[in-house]
């Protein structure tokens, strides 16, 4: 995996100085998740108490999410809403969805809202599969950039880390991983505003093996020493809680096991947690001393302040949310739009992208040099 | 990932009904690990407390092996020592240590122990590339096995699974995939003691896409439909810690990855419930009254218990121990090869194999036959 720079999810204080900020726009798919309108409507509402200022445009079944809405002024006030014919089911295959929500569904109109400008981001707990696929057709892929990548946001014991592809696709080769590795690092300067020379990247490894694409990325990166990324090498997967580097990349199958894994260990740690603590009575009074100290571990390892997943690597900036999170959960997908609009997110990974490109360093290139 | 029978690892009760099993045998490179015989000597020592019957050839240089194994008479009544020159380091390369420690070094004449038939199975916490290199080397795969893999055992909330590979090698075809699951399902058998009419075998997957070779194997293990092996489909890396099947598959890589970043996960946990129980003093009073739950968790979420990958594949059993463990972790590993011994590893995963190779089921025969 590679890495770059320890990060901490700041939504407040990313006001650039010097007075207030454009007015952010968030185009959101209200047909997403598996509880659909029930879950992004007050989802929504939570995010723009935290984010005053946003504008909101909803798109979905108006039967199904204005009922909704109706119970939410507050959102209303803030919002426009747009009705689609169409909802992308949580498991239409990609194929399918494209197919039959190309134009009309509310996903697909959510992501459009961001190609047209209307929309700075958009944010859908729709189906992955679906989601990806319709916003690489949509949006297209940077210049310069074959694939895109999913990034989240990994709770360390330093922080948090981003960590990718968390599963756009399978395998990678040394040019993706770059890639990966700069979109990366850019995510963490608007996810952290510091000064651009701390940001380490780290390649993950294995024993005395090695993927030779991981090889050959580790090399370039060092190679081409780019001011807006540290390189630091490879890590290993209990690396990652750590915090030891700020940016974690592997490819996307072996980071979507990474991901959930994590997810399952910590899952099963909780349930144990809890069996011990209700088994003897001693137990469930010291329970109740210690409340405060267990309500504040459990808020800090909430999965739900991890959820959303950035997609990298397109003419615009697409949050995937957990399908099955709650309101609670999905306001924290539409923070992570906001923070990535408010610290110009594709400015600075457009800009990475040039200077690496303007100075020419190509895993071919590289391994000629290499070989002389 | 496949995966194959829930499994409860148990040392106690193994012995086959009808009386006094033979003698078991453990050959055990006293050089490995990060503290070397200060570690292994008195982890042999534990684990015979728990094996009584079990006879010890130890291999080592004589002058650090020596004074440890006197202050542990017990162990130094059920063993024979055997002088070696040559100690493999653990940052040695797999190359490296063929090289300078084929014959001469006590890893390598560990191993040979259980070649020779002097010693039923090997238990080293020596460098992970060198054990397996010269396992490989010394021992040779098993007929119609192409590549060894790591197996280890998964704690879950249920119990235990088993889950390979963990890193033997990078990648694996259909067939080779195909043989972990058989591997791995043998192996739970020995472990559970239970019919072999319910053990699933299950194939890790990720959202709507797979890999061609998973898939492959996937269907191959369905239309096997073998007596010792109930193919359950794929799982999520969140579905090794519920254990919802007993034995997960996949290929090195990602394995390696899902083992390293649970052991983080779990690790990075009880951090944050260390110091939230520090914090204040309501929270100090309360980890006080509920001290004996604590200890049980920490007793239940203890790395050294699941220490001890096995190597399968081989002809003969090699079990690798974390290098960085205790004496404790070490016996761990010292009882995993006691109950694979036990119960007949080997000639389980023959008879699996068999099985399967006479049925005549192979990739390509099950691709061509799917084209009709």
């Amino acid at each position: 995996m590679l890495a770059a720079g320890r990060c901490n999810k700041t939504s407040k204080g990313g006001v650039p100085a010097g007075g207030m900020a454009e007015r952010i726009t968030i185009s959101i798919d209200a047909m997403g998740g598996d509880a659909g309108p029930e879950m992004v409507i007050p989802g929504a509402e939570i995010a723009l108490t935290r984010h005053p200022g946003v504008h909101f445009i909803l798109f979905g079944d108006e039967e199904v999410v204005l009922p909704v809405l109706e119970k939410h002024p507050r959102l209303a006030a803030a919002s426009e809403f747009r009705h689609c014919d169409i909802t992308v089911r949580m498991d239409d295959k990609p194929s399918q969805a494209l197919r039959q929500g190309r134009w009309r569904s509310s996903m697909w109109r959510a992501i459009e809202a961001v190609k047209t400008g209307e929309a700075d981001v958009c944010v859908s707990a729709g189906n992955t599969g679906a989601l990806m696929a319709m916003s690489k057709f949509c949006l297209r892929t940077m210049a310069n950039i074959e694939r895109p990548a999913i990034a989240g946001i990994w709770p360390t014991l330093r922080g948090e880390s981003v960590a990718l592809d968390l599963g756009a696709t399978i395998g990678a080769d040394a040019q993706q991983l770059i890639d990966f590795a700069m979109m990366g690092g850019a995510m963490t300067r608007p996810v952290r505003y510091r000064p651009p020379d701390r940001r380490p990247a780290e390649h993950r490894r294995r024993g005395g093996q090695g993927l030779e694409e991981v090889r050959t990325a580790g090399r370039i990166l060092r190679e081409a020493d780019l001011p807006s990324l540290d390189y630091r090498g490879f890590v290993e997967g209990d690396d990652i809680g750590k915090g030891v580097v700020d940016v974690v990349v592997t490819e996307g199958f072996a980071g979507n096991i990474a991901l959930k894994t994590a997810e399952g260990t910590a899952k099963q740690f909780a349930a144990l947690l809890r069996a011990a603590m209700e088994r003897t009575v001693m137990a469930r009074i010291g329970y109740l001393f210690a409340r405060t100290a267990f309500t504040a571990l459990k808020a800090k390892m909430d999965p739900r302040r991890a959820n959303g997943g950035v997609f990298l690597g397109l003419n615009g900036i697409v949050i995937k949310s957990h399908g099955g999170t709650d309101a609670e959960g999905f306001a924290a997908a539409v923070d992570l739009g906001f923070d990535m609009v408010r610290n110009d997110l594709q400015a600075k990974i457009a800009a990475d992208l040039s200077l690496y490109h303007r100075a020419g360093f190509r895993p071919d290139a590289a391994s000629e040099a290499g070989n002389k």
